[in-house]
């Protein structure tokens, strides 16, 4: 490895004691691996003045670069300034013009400022107080000796702000070696499969070439191939291409795309619209469709049939169809999707029906979905077995509910209505 | 601090990249704190074997009890095994009867074992394998002087799983001190607000007796207030019962209560079901009402009426009632909640119409938001305005319509049907 390393130091008590989910460390590897910086060591320290210099110092023996989080607040609780005047052997000064910026916040806000807040324009002698455009406790930036050591607050939207302001940039021209990654996205393919397909085409045009990187990660039913080279990015895109050509129609977006935005940029493009009418995932087809800002343009509505008499009732089932077929079945998916379509006026209908257990429903297996999409040209349906308890099969039907939309969009081509 | 100090040690380059996000650590932060083991030391490392000693060293200098998760799959990448014997200074030896039971497992799937999957049944001498429920890695325990390291399988549900089984109830016995813990859960309170009515309410009881503590959690449109001791439980009864004295009519549960399941329960006490409307979160409250196992018995359905037209042509808001109020409106609210009621034939509607953001509707600004709630005693209604982004005001929202049910059924009573 060349370039730099980095140690990433999350700081509070409620990180060790599980209360919150440590998301700034996550954030914090992969923004670090995109501006060339090697990420060997992390580390999660509680409120605890001896055991924060001790985590400092032993980040600095693994790291050429330090990034902590957390403890840059107003209350006694609050030790990274005292820890990193402590491990670089100086005192702390009050900035005279932070304190003023203090001040004038809370002057601005017209709130009382509580003495304790001042602590926050205190500075460790030879460092540089580094902006938060979000809050009020500025970062600090501070070598010690060969080693430089980044501080942030640790409410992620200041973290993230501060970061992408003040320490990825004189990082990524450090390094010089920006990280260039190309992602391809997959629906309906196990890790397995889709690694063997890949490295098949990839021997085919002599290997993975040196100085690039080749990952495969799998999770709630999205397969993402991901290639990252700090070398020429002209390298990536022969690779990226064969392997979309081997992996075909399992690929439904590239890079940081999101499923429910390709979806909806597709209905976008054509002109059309779409409702949804949901039974096992009972809402969430309906919901990642309008996570998506501006989506109103595209989805007009949908139906939770989940009562199995309202898949009739309300969603236009025939009576006779869920009497002969039951209610997890190929007929019952189709009129369902078909009933959407028909009572929204939208141009797609797209349903789910099927057992998201634990309990069996009408002799049938938890994991079983049944999917249908009807459109301009007629309804199209997919049968699938899902493993994993009720949570994934939910999860894991809304992405190939997404998919197999996608793929009636895309045969459909841009001027089907 | 009495009792054990634990060290939580996750294994994998993809942690410190940042490709998934840490939920092990939290969780087993939490399990371990529930034992009596007080938490003190977090990292993550890489898949390097060096670096991967170095680690444990550190982990074993600074706790009694070291948690590690990861690095136990059949791949050369799986390195937990040869650190384990490499820090107690001994070999690793193949048990027959952990081959033998590898070589059943995949033949009871009809799968082909790869050959480098035995290497799950090297155990470093002098250690116990851990059984694994949920998967083919065992877990690891061993001595190392007066440190115990615990390795355990790094995907999610083989962690909790093994850890449960094997590890949890022998630090519990080891700490004899098993902490006992009592949460409120509330909903539309302030943190701030929440602690000083709490606050106020303690101080008339003498404040909080020596060796509890009292911490609040909030976050996505939920507060938790949280006692916990590790001394005579019976303690803490009565602060809890100041402390919901206090809160009052905000508080809708307990402990490791879940909103859904807190609503479900009151339904399917007063043999009562629910359908939904909804207009910005888009199949939330459905998705959230039927992610609890067994929804299906007071779950009739919903609509999601998401294009304005729709709500008066498929979910029954009349016509005039839109034209004069608009969509994100007092009647609207209330015309989609007894509108959901009456085609589902449920005894409760609930709805939900704003402006989720990030652009205005209708002049009104994002996170303006109606509630309605129809039920067998007539409709209530509330406006609130939620601030944060799109996804925010969402899941808030959500949280929100579901108290103003929870409230709407306590009102009614268990025989109001």
């Amino acid at each position: 490895v060349t370039g730099l390393t980095g140690a990433v130091l999350c700081i509070g008590d409620e990180l060790l004691l599980g209360d919150i989910v440590n998301t700034n460390g996550s954030w914090l590897g992969s923004a670090l691996a995109a501006v060339g910086v090697h990420v060997v060591h992390g580390a999660t320290v509680g409120d605890d003045r001896e055991r924060l210099v001790t985590a400092v110092r032993r980040a600095m023996a693994d790291a050429d670069v330090v990034v902590l989080t957390g403890g840059l607040g107003p209350t006694i609780d609050d030790l990274t300034r005292d820890a990193l005047a402590a491990v670089a052997g100086v005192g702390l000064t009050r900035w005279p013009d932070l304190e003023e910026q203090l001040r004038a916040r809370y002057a601005s806000l017209d709130r009382r400022m509580p003495e304790a807040v001042l602590r926050q324009a205190d500075v460790p002698d030879g460092a540089q107080p580094l902006v938060n455009p979000q809050g009020t406790a500025p970062g600090l930036r501070i070598e010690v000796g060969d080693r430089v050591l980044y501080a942030l607050p640790g409410p992620p939207h200041e973290m993230t702000a501060t970061a992408q302001l003040g320490v990825l940039p004189e990082l990524a021209e450090r390094t010089g070696s920006r990280v260039t990654t190309r992602t391809l996205r997959c629906a309906g393919i196990a890790e397995s499969d889709g690694a063997e397909q890949v490295e098949a085409a990839l021997d085919a045009l002599g290997g993975v070439p040196a100085g690039v990187d080749l990952a495969y990660l799998a999770g709630s039913g999205i397969l993402r191939v991901r290639f990252s080279t700090d070398g020429d990015p002209a390298v990536l895109e022969p690779l990226v291409e064969a392997a979309r050509a081997a992996l075909g129609d399992v690929v439904w977006g590239r890079d940081e795309q999101l499923q429910p935005a390709v979806v909806g940029g597709l209905l976008q493009a054509a002109g059309q619209t779409v409702a949804t009418a949901e039974s096992l995932t009972g809402g969430l087809v309906a919901a990642a469709l309008t996570a998506v800002p501006g989506s109103s343009a595209y989805v007009r509505g949908g139906f939770v049939a989940y009562a199995t008499d309202a898949k009739s009732t309300v969603a236009g089932v025939p009576a006779e169809v869920l009497a002969a077929h039951g209610a997890v079945s190929e007929p019952t998916a189709r009129a369902l999707a078909e009933g959407a379509r028909a009572r929204f006026g939208a141009d797609w209908g797209i349903a789910t029906t099927g057992v998201a257990g634990p309990d069996l429903q009408d002799d049938q297996p938890a994991g079983t979905v049944h999917l249908a999409v009807a459109g301009p040209d007629g309804t199209r349906h997919e049968r699938w077995h899902f493993p994993g308890e009720r949570d994934r099969v939910r999860v894991v039907t809304v992405v190939q509910a997404l998919d197999l939309l996608r793929r009636a969009l895309q045969d459909a081509g841009p001027g089907s209505s």
